[in-house]
């Protein structure tokens, strides 16, 4: 078992996310983890993740603030208790509208996370 | 792209979860996620999960309320902010103590999404 509070795990960058974005990896492979990694993702006010693709999935709780997650032809308000799935190959980004940061978890398959 | 609130999502029980535990599956192979699923407990003041064991990994985020994750020979408190792994194999519980309900996120592998 391996306990770890947000505050406890020093925040990152990967290659391409802009000014705005930080994330931190809760746990991952390193931890031991078999098959998949939770980070969390801290957005301010007005940024967006990058508007992108790639093959693996996203399963996304939000926790706290307000914004839009964009698809290839969708534009949907999200805000804190909100699920979203976002399908393999499916292009998006999640906007952080209002006055205060987006804060959401984000899980990825283990292989992919060292990526967005 | 698949969004939903918690509160759109009803709550149900597993074979062996006891009196005064929740759970909303929030994304699992249903919304067509390959490989994982996301659930939320929800655990009364006073109540644990059952103590026990299966091949499968968690990764868990504290989203509300205080309490203790019990393995074999030890016992950490947790707190909102956390994440927990519990390796394949490892015995656990989550007790809730205090006097508000728990709240997390856990999520495994999606093959096991109908069970704890």
């Amino acid at each position: 078992m391996i306990i770890k509070h947000y505050s406890d795990v020093k925040p990152g960058t990967y290659a391409g996310t802009p000014d705005g974005v930080q994330v931190r990896e809760m746990i991952t492979g390193l931890d031991g983890a078999p098959n998949f990694s939770l980070r969390v993702f801290d957005v301010q006010p007005g940024v967006s993740t990058p508007f992108h693709t790639h093959e693996h999935e996203h399963e996304v709780f939000i926790l706290e603030g307000r914004g839009t997650v964009r698809t290839e032809g969708s534009q949907t308000p999200f805000k804190p208790g909100d699920s979203v799935f976002i399908a393999p190959h499916e292009k998006h980004c999640f906007v952080a509208e209002g006055n205060t940061q987006v804060r959401f978890i984000c899980v990825v398959p283990s292989k992919k996370q060292c990526s967005l």
